[in-house]
């Protein structure tokens, strides 16, 4: 009997190694956290709150940035299944429902990413002073991009994403005080001054995330 | 007696208070890690791993890196209470005695330096899924340099520093895999083949850390 349990004991810990090496992963459906981006050829650099529902496709964004030294706030509200996308303005009371062609982009590794190296940010030589994290490298050909990507090995949780293409040069994502969770439900209902019921413009449809947050 | 005793709790929590703002401190003293270094001005990109040890002023390079598309590797033994770099090579058993004419300088957060903000990489919700972090930043006034840091809130240790001036434009240093401690104190023992007693020659002298690493 000793040589299949000795084979199965080899199983299992092939299995393990194999198990070890990190895989493209998919962050937690429901989020709330914060989000620096650096955009220098837009000469864009925006500071976001952020509430994201991978489930209900839902993102609201609450972001305050410099463009061409041009400072700006925009609170958006981001319904990728109705196609819509709500900018609001408590201070004036105002809400502009506009159509939004683009897909839904979930938090995630992509399947055919590769893995650079995995790291230790800090130290694994004492509690809370180190955090493990993967490098990830990839490339979107019908976009002519490139990016570079970190995710935390635990949890599957963003830290950056360096996207990259001839047209745009290089765009950093940073983002950093992740709740697993949504703490304000709410934050996925347009206000009571917003009408829903009023029809698009299709004149005015936004087709990707600077748009958005530059129509104001 | 209940208000000397309410006094007195207020006192500690203000303490308390007090003592949870960050402020500036030292990484330990002994450390071993990787860095990679960023320096698009100078067209050059770094990989090392370092011995570091700010007790006896000593560092240990091995520095693989490409300048100008021109790939490089250097081992490098820094003794600064010596004033000495040695260069050394084991693949062709030589080793270069050269004088250093450079400054000590721990890895700390100058005591000047202004904090930013304090943020956590990844998330506080699941145990090894966060880090929590400091951002920093300050000026060297005799170098017209500004300098932006982040160090572990825990155990003080550094993750990235970009330091910024109109001469080298911006450098960006990324620390990970720090381990406290060192684990082979040979390190810092110039190898059998270095001959410790060769005088140095003065016309060499060692300024600064890039001129080390170039002159190979």
């Amino acid at each position: 009997m000793h040589v299949p349990i000795s084979l199965s004991v080899c199983f299992v810990l092939a299995a393990t190694v194999v198990a070890q090496k990190p895989h493209p992963c998919k962050s937690p459906p429901l989020m709330v956290g914060r989000l620096s981006l650096i955009y220098p050829k837009g000469e864009m650099f925006v500071y976001e709150r952020f509430t994201y529902d991978a489930l209900g496709k839902r993102i609201r964004l609450r972001a305050q940035g410099v463009e061409h030294n041009h400072s700006f706030y925009e609170d958006l509200l981001m319904l990728f299944r109705e196609g819509v996308v709500y900018q609001i303005s408590y201070k004036n009371q105002t809400c502009t429902k506009k159509p939004m062609d683009m897909p839904f982009q979930p938090i995630e590794i992509p399947q055919d990413a590769t893995l650079q190296s995995q790291i230790i940010l800090g130290s694994s030589s004492g509690p809370g002073q180190g955090l493990l994290v993967n490098n990830w490298m990839g490339e979107i050909p019908e976009q002519k991009a490139k990016f570079y990507t970190t995710f935390t090995e635990f949890g599957c949780l963003p830290l950056s994403s360096l996207y990259t293409t001839d047209e745009t040069g290089w765009i950093l994502s940073s983002f950093f005080d992740i709740l697993i969770g949504i703490d304000d439900p709410q934050d996925f209902i347009p206000p009571d001054f917003c009408d829903t019921t009023k029809p698009v413009d299709n004149e005015l449809v936004v087709t990707d995330f600077f748009e958005a947050l530059k129509n104001n």
